[in-house]
């Protein structure tokens, strides 16, 4: 009637053991965004031998700034609650590999292995797949040469060296208004300029960017070129309809214009979308029985914060009830 | 190039308006749990006119104690969560009726109604259903007439009126658990019982339950009747084998053996499971274009409080591309 003694103490605060390749864990977790560390809590809850691989705490979150549409957050910085996030997650005494990217996820027998960057190789009998998105980029010239000089993907970050300047922003949804509110905040003059006609993102964000003034709104129109000695100059952008180019001098350029799923290494084992995102069903099970997938990375049709948390806890779920199935624990 | 002119304040918190029956919102949401809330705070966001028609804030919640999967909270009181919830949402300006349940969804042209049981009626374009679910009964002799006098279902609720008393839990998943670790804590003496053979609950949770001592288990059998003249005095249970039954003496006995989706208003109108769940796909659609559903009512394989956060906010999201589709918007 008693269960199989064995200890577990959630209350104390670990610090992150590393994973062990040359250990089979129950569930793999790749990624350590909102859906990764969602999916470790649930999984470390169910008392699995789970490893967590990923290239950092909070994914995508940390390249944006203030969130106000996470429940039970009315408004908090995008670093404090990926702290709040990691924390959480460090409660528990689960071994964390941090700083590599996977580079390949293959079969193995009954196994799985996840393959990573920095050569070592880790095997799990179920994979949480969570490895999210990132920046698309805009593939015109001057683009690569000018990245980190003038060029940038990430407010945030990048913001604040561009007071009082002249910044382009290109792209039309939420990441670019948010982009421009975060740069009028500092002053700078802000030109966001969008391929599509109209605009994608959210009334109430739009609606604040035109309160604070400050930003003109180029719609139809396409960066075609990034001009500078050593650093940013110029935009040049062309209307989508007269073909006519327009040279817009700027001190920076955001990039905002989506993101492109993180799932190469699934690639050729399970399923993905036109979009290159993984396939899932509403029980987040990919076509490859043992793999779950999570998040942003996925077909799930929204990618939010508390979205992803919650299709964490989902994949992990799933995942124990597969291991439960078949007989793994 | 700019919107149309309005003003919205996020920043002050408002006290909540009453919803108007006279109008046409663009989404009703019915209920005020973790589901409903989230819909509401991005339909807010998206700057629809929305309307929150519930008998609570906070739904299930209320029911339990400590709550630690949430991502973000370590550990947090489920009364003090629900409040961060219900602060979240009246950041907004949004009408909230409150106390009332709905009894009927119905079409009404291309609008839908809901009609509540106080008489009230509400129009919508379109409808966020997250009624969640309510307690199952046993349904034997002696419940009905008992409840409220030694009949619980309610741990958090009822716990500290058996300090030092014999309890008799009904029941063998995480509810169950909980309960016991409640009573446990109050050092009253816990008989689980469980029809099933085994338990249902997380490992993590039994565990727990275990190293408190004090828990009597009981598998593979089903209480048959509760016996008490004017309070409860025992449990009556049948060995599901043997047929033979077992008197236990009980000064309460708390009823965890489930729960039952509040999908009556939409019998009839929307698809539902054979468990009773309202048919949902991945996007929250249910068979009835314009009616989207989240949380536990659904079909969603796992009820948790972050999974449903992140399908209400999926199912608002979808409503709202729906009207948009419409041209409602």
């Amino acid at each position: 009637m008693t269960m199989p003694g064995f200890s577990l103490d959630f209350s104390s605060l670990s610090a992150a053991r590393l994973p062990d390749p040359g250990k089979s864990y129950d569930i793999l977790v790749l990624g350590g965004g909102p859906a990764g560390l969602s999916a470790s809590i649930y999984a470390a809850r169910k008392i699995v031998d789970l490893a967590v691989l990923t290239v950092n705490f909070g994914g995508q979150m940390l390249d944006t700034s203030e969130i106000e549409n996470y429940l039970g957050f009315s408004s908090i910085d995008a670093q404090e609650l990926a702290g709040r996030f990691k924390e959480h997650v460090t409660r528990f005494d689960i071994p964390i590999a941090q700083g590599v990217a996977v580079k390949k996820v293959r079969r193995d027998g009954d196994f799985f292995v996840a393959d990573m960057e920095d050569a070592a190789a880790y095997r799990g009998r179920s994979i949480v797949y969570a490895t999210g998105m990132r920046h698309r980029r805009l593939g015109v010239p001057g683009e690569a040469e000018l990245t980190g000089r003038g060029v940038a993907y990430c407010a945030t970050c990048d913001a604040p060296f561009y007071r009082d300047k002249r910044v382009v922003v290109a792209g039309g949804g939420n990441s670019a208004f948010t982009s421009a509110r975060d740069l009028l905040k500092l002053n700078a003059r802000v030109t966001i300029v969008n391929a599509a006609k109209g605009w994608q993102a959210d009334p109430a964000l739009i609606e604040r960017v035109r309160e604070m003034g400050g930003a003109e709104r180029l719609e139809g129109h396409r960066v075609v070129r990034i001009e500078g000695e050593g650093r940013v100059e110029a935009v040049v952008v062309q209307d989508t309809a007269t073909g006519g180019e327009k040279r817009l001098p700027a001190d920076g350029v955001f990039v905002d214009i989506g993101w492109v799923p993180n799932s190469d290494p699934l690639k050729g084992l399970a399923l993905l979308s036109p979009r290159g995102e993984v396939q899932i069903d509403c029980t987040s099970a990919t076509s490859v029985p043992g793999i779950f997938a999570a998040g942003d990375v996925t077909t799930v049709p929204h990618k939010q914060i508390i979205i992803s948390a919650g299709e964490g806890a989902k994949a992990a779920l799933s995942a124990y009830a597969y291991l439960t199935a078949k007989r793994y624990l």
